[in-house]
């Protein structure tokens, strides 16, 4: 199959605006949806003034059912809790998610929430940033009562709730069959045109069905202006520890480009000085700061190695943020902001949002913190695709038999019966198969209506995966001017807008690029800007990391995607994160379990590179075998 | 009528599992007890790790009407409030109870509990005992706020809730009525059976209701092997102020035992000491505390002699549990320790579970709490029966006419019409007459609906009233050990497994028995063992309290029989207590006083020597002539 790419990049020029080909068609299918969705029926009452409030003043709870949630407090399922605040406010939310979904409801219907609070410092209002991001937008109503103490003297935060629970719905009749197979597969990315492959090799007929125009999931590349391209997704990779997607480089004989290292990088701390120093070596800080950093870094080397990869297990880690990790093992400020700028580079993430487990085995996954964030030989850095690393997909699209990937096909529902054959509605069209592979990020399973509901745990993990803020700005110059005052072109910023620079130049093409990575809190607020004020903030912070001035001449355009407002991406990227104890709750394979005929794939079910590219085509083929394997054996048996 | 009693006792060897021969029998009824009984909506969720807390992480509430309750504080209805804390909690749960009765809810309908705690004590959690013995095994959702004060300053405790409301059901059509007559008794205890009498002799015709397959409810009397009787459940009686059932005693031919009140008595205290003294001294504390304990002891007994014995009425007295008062006396812990001894043997209660007016009141009603303790002429443990108390329920049954006495027939429903006649559907049957008493204990009224509903009042005491926990285990072994070593038997403890032994030998039998009274929270610790660790933790006991060594090699058996397993005693025995305020919100007479053509006996609704037997007799002799007179009146009203 040939997806007619032309049209796509002929837009591409502003590319700012989330933009969705098939919005309009999706549309005509809305009634089918909702129907079979569980429904919001929880409304919010305003007054003049208070719309802009992250909670409503009132909520109007349908006529039905209610559940009346008892204090849920910050502990782990074994009782444990951790001494820190923040991280017994996302063990609170996770205990009152995991009962919501016990319930059968959904954040939408919260009605009501209390909030408890000991030592409320009402200057430092830490809870209003998880409940925000717990909530999603839904706008319960909210009484928040500080109070001296809770009914177990180490709680410091508790929460109850009042929700009500919609009739649940029956599942959807669908009846007419379009095509039936052996498998459907969910998502044209790199997983499942992976797991296509594979399964086609041993003799299985499959299907992908693909929400978006286009295939390669979050690899995007556009062509510039007058040759070379730029990746709106992935872009690095490397040629050892990545064989898989190494090989799908050399299969479809794209060109890698070397990251440069040469030269000098450069730091901005928080007085917004900034700091050149060499490649690899530690910013000058003063020797008690260097000490504690060097100190911090290898603790969490040590730390992430000491994790087993696929089910990291580690109770006491799993029950805090990274932040407070952080700080009870003695990290200085500048050990946190640097550690800081290690998250949103990684995951647009700040450390106060996410679980220590889970960032560390994050790591590990990609073979450790510093080979992760190394941009030389085995780094995740090292190497660039001169053609995109969209060119993967391409590749192996257009390899697969005419007719297998259906394009603007998004999945709706998946109805498994007990006849053994599971259904999938993507469209107006069914598809039959005998087994599916979803390949979606955790996120994007909301969009689908799974019959019966997922597993209670899988549905918790998937509500409590978030992604951070996550943007990278791809800034193109007339010339390297960097490269000539010494520069390599890596910067890093405690401060922002970028957190992070990378050069990512085509020389053979003339193309001269600072890709800046806009993430966590000051990408957030970088991102409220407009586009003539993103692009002069951010030639302002490259003038001051790269002692440049006047760069307004040099600058030739700004390109970004804004993935936060992509549906099909779970609204957001580059790949999720978890916050503390859903792993030590539900178990570290929760989300990679199939459940009956129904496999999980996508990078975030990877166990090597998780997250990245490397680790999608290791997820699909995964689960290709162990599709394979069940096809095989309920042969055999049958026979 | 006879009831072939000895299929019964073939089987009494192992009597610690509850056993109905009616079970099978009911169940086939069950539809139509359900489809008329308040049914429980409210459901629970739970998490893997939460079903054995007393509450439930979460409740689902019913489509349907909502109650929301004011924070409730534990005063009086006049406003006024101890300043006990437990007696608080008492108060606020029986104005929660008042409020839930009053909307027409019932407890098992709670979604929600909110309990706000001044000074709370997290190493001392008071309250759960309360909350948890209010519930009765429902399991709302909880949410517990220690505050710094309420909204009165002398508010220690205060609970609000949310509670659904279940549509009410319709009465049951009762059409085909089976039999007709004057008055219908519920319950052949010696209360129905007396009143039975009575009724008869002034020319009424009646019929009983028995739900169990004997009569004689709490007493219950099974042979020994070789000869000999047991009793299960009453035991003693005297021959002076217990004039009516002494008079059936003689009636029955009956042969009494005096109480060996020979040779010395022991006391084990907090730290396991043994201690014998002359039965009916003091034991031989230090002075001061002697005189601790005889000055609260006189102090109780003035008390409870200044109360009037059917209609007591002493708000102070009834805010507060009787430990409180205790303590607001002056008690010192062995004084306290000591009345704790006296509310296990009498009640199986512990002194802060109870009202101080409702225990005072109880030992007034029989003559005094020095006279109701006694094992001497005029106290209550005076004299034995040899064949078991039963005897007189047998006898008075078998001098009944033929079908008046109805076994295996447990009312479900009690129905008043306008039409002056009341109907009571027992199993397949329904019986029509003028009348009706009920001498079931009050705890045992759940499972009978009435309609329309019983008045307020009378449900809010009805559902306040609370069984301790209260077994008799017989102890029976080959020789009275402890005679020859001058004990006549008596114990006290402050400790356990038994509170209270005393001998129930049987010369004329060569029975040599120790009762040992297994009661409150020592009992029900005892009650969790297996049997071969209950009868050897009591043996280790008695050979601590009487000196003796190896009584294993002096043992026999031992029987026991769970009145808390028997619903139709109400799940408990020797007789229900009241928590605080019940009597001084509603009124002393509330149990007692008929509504309509429903009269109440038991013995219950006694003032004399309530909760025994002879309390029993009066009881039914009581309501027997209310219904004669109101008959009567009747009668003349209509000539
Ligand atoms: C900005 C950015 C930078 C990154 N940088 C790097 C990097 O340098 N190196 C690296 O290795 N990785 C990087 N990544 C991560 C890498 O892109 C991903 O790990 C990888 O592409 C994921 O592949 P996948 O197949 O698991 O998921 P996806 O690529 O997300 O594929 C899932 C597919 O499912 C489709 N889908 C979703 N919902 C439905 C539905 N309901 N019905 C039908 N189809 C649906 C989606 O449209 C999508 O095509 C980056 C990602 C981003 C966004
Ligand atoms: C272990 C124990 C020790 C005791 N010790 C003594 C003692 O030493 N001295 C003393 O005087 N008293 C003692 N008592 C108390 C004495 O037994 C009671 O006070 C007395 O027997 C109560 O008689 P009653 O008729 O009021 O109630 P009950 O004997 O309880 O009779 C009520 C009857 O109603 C029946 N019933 C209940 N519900 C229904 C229904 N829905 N339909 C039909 N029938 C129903 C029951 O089966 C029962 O037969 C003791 C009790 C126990 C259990």
């Amino acid at each position: 199959m040939t997806a007619p790419n032309d049209f796509r990049f002929a837009e591409l020029g502003d590319l700012n605006i989330p933009y969705n080909r098939c919005q309009l068609w999706l549309e005509s299918f809305s009634d089918d949806i909702t129907y079979f969705k569980m429904t919001k029926a929880v409304t919010t009452v305003d007054l003049s003034n208070t719309a802009s409030a992250y909670y409503a003043p009132a909520t109007v709870a349908p006529a039905g059912k209610v559940i009346h949630v008892a204090g849920q407090p910050g502990n782990l399922k074994d009782g444990s809790i951790p001494s820190d605040y923040e991280s017994q406010i996302h063990l609170a939310l996770l205990n009152l998610r995991r009962i919501i979904v016990a319930a059968g409801s959904s954040i939408e219907n919260i009605v009501k929430l209390n909030l408890y609070i000991v030592n409320y410092d009402a200057a430092n209002r830490k809870h209003t940033r998880h409940i925000q991001r717990f909530l999603r937008g839904h706008r319960p109503a909210i009484t928040l009562l500080p109070v001296p103490q809770l009914a177990v003297p180490s709680w410091l935060f508790e929460v109850d709730a009042i929700i009500a629970r919609p009739e649940t719905s029956l599942p959807p009749i669908l009846s007419n069959v379009n095509q039936t197979g052996d498998v459907v597969i969910i998502g044209a990315g790199l997983a499942g045109l992976t797991a296509a492959h594979d399964l086609l090799r041993s003799g299985l007929s499959c299907v992908i069905l693909e929400a978006r125009d286009r295939v390669g999931g979050k690899t995007w590349s556009a062509p510039l202006n007058g040759g070379g391209t730029i990746d709106l997704g992935a872009a690095w990779i490397n040629d050892t520890n990545q064989s898989k997607v190494y090989a799908l480089a050399k299969r479809f004989g794209a060109e890698v480009i070397e990251q440069n290292t040469q030269g000098n990088a450069v730091l901005e701390v928080i007085n917004g000085k900034c700091t050149p120093f060499a490649y690899g070596e530690l910013p000058n800080f003063d020797e008690t700061t260097r000490q504690n950093l060097a100190q911090i870094r290898d603790m969490c080397e040590a730390d992430c190695q000491a994790l087993d990869t696929c089910r990291p297990d580690d109770k006491l880690l799993d029950s805090l943020t990274f932040e407070a990790y952080l700080r009870f093992r003695g990290a200085s400020e500048v050990a946190l902001a640097t550690a800081t700028v290690w998250t949103r580079a990684m995951l647009g993430q700040d450390p106060r949002d996410i679980s220590a487990l889970y960032f560390l085995n994050y790591c590990k996954s990609g073979g450790g913190l510093l080979q992760m964030r190394s941009d030389r030989k085995h780094g995740g850095q090292y190497l660039r695709i001169r053609q995109g690393t969209q060119a993967f997909s391409l590749g192996l699209a257009s390899s697969l038999p005419e007719g297998i990937v259906k394009l603007c096909a998004p999945v709706h529902s998946v109805v498994q019966s007990g006849d053994q054959s599971i259904k999938v509605q993507a469209g107006g069209a069914v598809y039959a198969a005998r087994k599916v592979i979803t390949t979606v990020p955790s996120p994007a399973l909301k969009s689908i209506a799974f019959h019966p509901k997922l597993p209670p745990a899988k549905q918790v993990w998937a509500e409590s995966t978030t992604y951070g803020y996550y943007t990278k700005a791809m800034m193109e110059f007339r010339s390297p001017f960097w490269e000539k005052k010494g520069f390599c072109g890596l910067a890093q910023s405690f401060i922002g807008p970028a957190s992070v620079v990378r050069e990512t130049c085509s020389l053979e093409d003339r193309k001269y690029v600072l890709t800046c990575f806009m993430s966590g809190d000051p990408g957030r607020d970088w991102a409220a800007l407009s586009t003539p004020e993103r692009e002069s903030s951010l030639l302002k912070q490259l003038e001051k990391l790269f002692a440049a001035s006047n760069l307004q001449k040099e600058f030739i355009q700004m390109t970004t995607y804004e993935w936060v407002h992509d549906e099909w991406a779970g609204w957001g990227c580059p790949c999720t994160a978890l916050t503390p104890g859903v792993i030590a709750n539900l178990g570290g394979d929760t989300l990679r379990e199939s459940c009956g005929n129904l496999h999980f794939a996508g990078t975030e079910t990877a166990g090597e590179w998780k997250g990245y590219m490397e680790g999608a085509v290791r997820s699909g083929e995964r689960a290709a075998a162990e599709v394979i394997k069940g096809l095989q054996a309920g042969i055999s048996a049958r026979l």
